[in-house]
């Protein structure tokens, strides 16, 4: 009955604005203060002995559910499963976040779907296992770990540390798979410090880099590991054939795409929405132009003068290539060292792009195509108006622009270390 | 009629537990939404042109409402006085996020409240111009500014630039007062990005940095400005009468003094519970200690075995002091370059101190009491552990710290480099 009285409730509040309002008020405090003495992502990770002392390699992730895996997860994934290709290895996959839906045990078919209680010997398992409280996991002697996202570092950290206490065995070699630098999701904070802390482990860490330019951030910032791999960001197959294939000359036309994910905030959402309001109004002959923005979906943003940046969501890749072959300028920033991905698919389709730099990411000297500038609306608008003003005088003016990183077209060598890093790693307990 | 029912379900909302976590799904993504494309702190803050040239001297700040001053506004607003007392110049404080209530019209009686619509030559001016939609504030030829935090430095910036093309005058040089670096107050986002080009303005700055230490970061970082100057903190005028007035010696007790501040996060709050909760398992004697928190209300916190956090909240400075005195240990963390006042506080009373390194910052060479570590939860607990043991078996172990850095006692020649900044600044203008 309460409930039935709740749910209407609820429809209510829905449809009133005035009183969604009052109700964001008495609510924030209720959420901050939830958050001000917790951090869920490091609820204990507890562990179990057990006998079985077959080598295995184990991925820690968030989750492997549909929704989630793009990107980073996916990135990991693949690493995981190329490396475990190269040796004689069990393997399981840890989900500390999420439990795998049922679309992801079908997607990981190979996988044996294993309850976190059970001590099984099957080659390859997938555990969920962030319902953990009282609960345990079996980890053996030849147990070796993946970490991904920095809580899963820690926990890794805890699990080898014990392992080797457990066993009397020299610690196994943790591999870190790091894909940004992740404190700087966070303010200034406990999570800011807790990520930083699994940079600085006492015990042997292997780190894997994604990309040069983050590796150099990190050692820029006096980060040290027991031993160190870098792979390049390479560009996407598809995209790769979308490029190759159509044969026909790219045919811009005065539209801007812009990289828009308000919900990722080091993408720098809401500094192009200021930048393109003051660009409106200096730009000669601005109502020739198009703006699009692709990523996440949000609603169209009124622009001021007659302007409107139009949201068309996250495209599949299809659709994602038409609009880089027809676009002539792209806006793609990252407030952070890594370089991320959309810059220099827009390069590579013949367009003019602006990104920021950051500390020493510099991506104008990976392709001719990308302005690199350092970020500021103010930046940003001349930025915008000196390309909208060359291509008005013409528009072949960016499809010259050459590649200078090779090793983005070379995804057969992405990860051309697994050897050494086995050799590094595994050695002792395989026969390699 | 709306209004009633709406208040009624207010209360029971707030009432209804079950209900308020249903509430907190709706309304989350509604204000993710509000944030995700405007940045408030930018709202244009537009200026007019005014025939006064008399030379006058504006601080930039977010509000001078008694809730707001303290700690960084109080010190500017200090900074500001005594700096205008260095030369004959008009004043005026500018409010840009919150409008000066009463209590802060009676409190800067020395100032005309003026509304931003008037042109008065009055010698001091307060201004509130947070409520600014389509309204100006007069800047003459001869307007300086002082900005503090960052979004009032944007501001400044703008105006500066905008005042040397009205009057065809060299830019005035902007005054920066700096007192942390600001950007990692956010993630890497818009705010961040924004904060961070204040700090790179290409007319003149001149920077006052808040410590040395944070000084030294900034030019790790490579930021330069037109010229520097630093002040290093000094220990309250009140609290070193504290430690001068009662010569009888102190006494300490098995006490852990912790600066809990929930609401800041750079006072990593959730790592220390973290660690606390980890200590009490750990430590031989635990329950003859007593655990205080001070700087923010919040409720206690088990702390499990037995032991709970106490929170006094911001105490009234007497009761800080006899805090201070009868604290065998205290623990202040500051995820910052900036060194943050309470550690060296709690050193000087002869308390052993756990404060946290960061980049530069290394408060140990402050204070022997200090011990600065590379922020975790496990190292945390380490210190921790080291000062009780040490503490149980000595209880005088940490009277006989010694100051390291002397100027910490000299608060008479804090601001010690106004004449040379004023020549820089203000001198075209002014009969020095």
């Amino acid at each position: 009955m309460l409930k039935k009285i709740n749910r209407g409730m609820i429809r209510y509040i829905r449809n009133n604005s005035l009183l969604r309002e009052k109700l964001k008020k008495i609510v924030l405090p209720l959420m901050t203060s939830d958050m001000q003495t917790n951090i869920p992502e490091i609820t204990p990770l507890n562990v179990r002995a057990t006998e079985d002392a077959a080598p295995r390699f184990n991925i820690l992730l968030p989750s492997v559910n549909q929704e989630h895996v793009f990107g980073g997860i996916s990135t990991a994934l693949s690493f995981f499963d190329q490396l475990a290709q190269y040796m004689p290895i069990k393997k399981r996959i840890i989900t500390t976040d999420v439990m795998p839906d049922s679309q992801a045990i079908e997607q990981f078919k190979d996988y044996d779907p294993v309850d976190c209680d059970q001590n099984r010997a099957s080659e390859r398992q997938i555990v969920g296992f962030s319902d953990r409280l009282g609960k345990t996991i079996p980890v053996g002697e030849n147990d070796y770990f993946l970490a991904t996202a920095w809580w899963t570092a820690f926990h890794a950290q805890k699990i080898v540390r014990w392992q080797q206490e457990e066993y009397k065995k020299p610690a196994k070699k943790l591999v870190y798979f790091i894909q940004d630098f992740e404190p700087g999701f966070y303010p200034w904070s406990s999570r800011y410090a807790l990520s930083e802390s699994t940079y600085r482990f006492d015990l042997p860490q292997v780190a894997v880099f994604n990309s040069s330019m983050l590796h150099t951030f990190f050692k820029d910032n006096q980060y040290a590991f027991n031993t160190e791999f870098v792979f390049e960001p390479v560009l996407n197959e598809k995209l790769k054939k979308g490029l190759d294939t159509v044969s026909s000359p790219l045919n811009k036309k005065k539209q801007i795409l812009v990289y828009g994910r308000p919900g990722v905030e080091r993408n720098a959402f809401p500094l192009i929405i200021e930048a393109l309001k003051v660009w409106v109004w200096q730009q000669p002959g601005v109502h020739d132009w198009e703006l699009i923005s692709a990523g996440e979906h949000h609603p169209d943003i009124d622009l001021g003068h007659g302007m409107v940046l139009k949201s068309v969501g996250k495209l599949p890749l299809e659709d994602y290539i038409d609009k880089l072959r027809e676009s002539a300028i792209g806006i793609s920033l990252m407030v952070s060292p890594h370089p991320s991905y959309p810059p220099m698919e827009m390069a590579m389709f013949g367009m003019g792009v602006i990104t920021n730099r950051y500390a020493n990411k510099q991506l104008s000297c990976w392709h001719e195509n990308i302005q690199s500038i350092d970020l500021s609306v103010d930046t940003l608008v001349r930025a915008l108006q000196d390309k909208c003003d060359r291509f008005a005088i013409d528009n072949q003016c960016f499809l010259g622009g050459r590649l200078l990183k090779q090793q983005y077209l070379e995804s057969d060598v992405q990860f051309d270390f697994f050897k050494p890093l086995v050799q590094k790693v595994f050695k002792e307990d395989l026969d390699l």
